[in-house]
């Protein structure tokens, strides 16, 4: 039987989502929390990676289990099996061929940026004291709807076959605090936020203008891009499915 | 001259506001990174005292210094020296007589609770997960702004000459994540919000009903009351002047 979770995640204390010799993971804490429980070596797979220090609302992630899983008892367990920054929300049966990355068709991203020093989410934002121009950001911004290939934004050395990607949704906003840019697409590339937020600041910093952003894009070359803001700020906030 | 500075902390890792020999507090570390940046032995006043474990999004503190104090350098200069969990958000100055305590006239407090393991917050919520029955809290709240004497809800052996508070606000909301408590008054005794939320924790599990919260305000004894909550949910919000 296959079984679909929710998970969050505070990323700081974490070598990324992915599994690793040597590392301590996201994946790997809650691969051991859930085979603990079940009594059985278990493997999850989650909709994507995320890099280290990023965070997440709602991870998405599928595992197999060969019986009925109490979901009350199951929850109870495995949280407190689990390190303080990782929480599971739910679990429900799902499908024999579900697939939490190749099913997923929508994923929602937000980056916190905070004008001022943050007690109380140290590690959560990215705090960067300097005025942005959201207006010159959000017309940037709107560039990223009339490309498919985000080759500039991506990490090299990736193992993917394509650099598209569709865009559905992109804009800053102004908050109490700062700025938070929210993003969706049917896919991300590697790093592919973390880029696209580092030179849309040199947008907001007018530094670089909005037809520059768009030569950006065209150019399919990360170095041309603006360097990568830093994990902190970045929360994967939605995983869809149809 | 006189300054009046508006701090947020996060008092998790602090023994509450009050100075005090031999504990690290709020009010020591802000004095001590005053002090260094001044070049002289500075004293600062807060509002009020927050327990160990409370935190502020807003406490208000004055202090004085006989120069012209620029701005910009003493929120960034201050702040570096700061610990991460305590932040100056703005700097002023006041007339002579400003007093952050004596003229304050409202302070707001809100009690953040989760119903479910919380990874990005951790010990700036309470845990509960238990359902609350919101409306039978928020009715048996009301009874809150028919009293003015609140010995019920006081730490006992505090110093003060009064019990008399006037209630401005009082009321439960229902978050995404569980449950808010939000609590104006023109002051308040030691102990007081996690006594009340304590207590009103009892009526959400139907185990005390609004006559019988009633009856503990009229005994004017803490023992009729319930337990304190803990203090990582609370956060004093605001402090306001005439």
């Amino acid at each position: 039987m296959r079984y679909k979770i929710d998970v969050a995640y505070k990323g700081t204390n974490f070598h990324g989502w992915q599994i690793q010799p040597n590392a301590i993971t996201v994946q790997g804490e809650l691969d051991k929390a859930i085979s603990v429980f079940l009594r059985i070596p278990t493997e999850t797979l989650g909709s994507g990676r995320t890099d280290a220090g990023v965070h997440a609302r709602q991870q998405i992630v599928h595992f197999d289990f060969e019986k009925e899983i109490d979901t009350k008892r199951f929850l109870l367990g495995v949280n407190s099996i689990l390190p303080n920054d990782i929480a599971v929300k739910t679990i429900e049966k799902v499908a024999d061929d579900f697939h939490a990355r190749f099913h997923a068709t929508e994923r929602a991203y937000r980056y916190y940026i905070h004008r001022y020093k943050n007690p109380f989410g140290e590690k959560q934002c990215y705090v960067f004291p300097k005025e942005l121009n959201i207006d010159k950001m959000n017309e940037a911004a709107q560039c990223l709807f009339d490309h498919i290939d985000f080759e500039s934004f991506s990490k090299i050395h990736t193992d993917v076959h394509t650099f598209n990607c569709t865009i559905m949704a992109a804009e800053w906003v102004q908050t109490k605090e700062g700025y938070v840019f929210y993003i969706k697409a049917n896919r991300f590339l590697r790093g592919m936020v973390r880029a696209i937020v580092g030179t849309l600041l040199k947008v907001g910093l007018e530094k670089m203008n909005k037809e520059e952003f768009n030569d950006v894009i065209l150019a399919k070359n990360r170095q041309k891009a603006g360097a990568s803001a830093p994990a902190d700020g970045l929360f994967l906030e939605e995983v869809k499915y149809p």
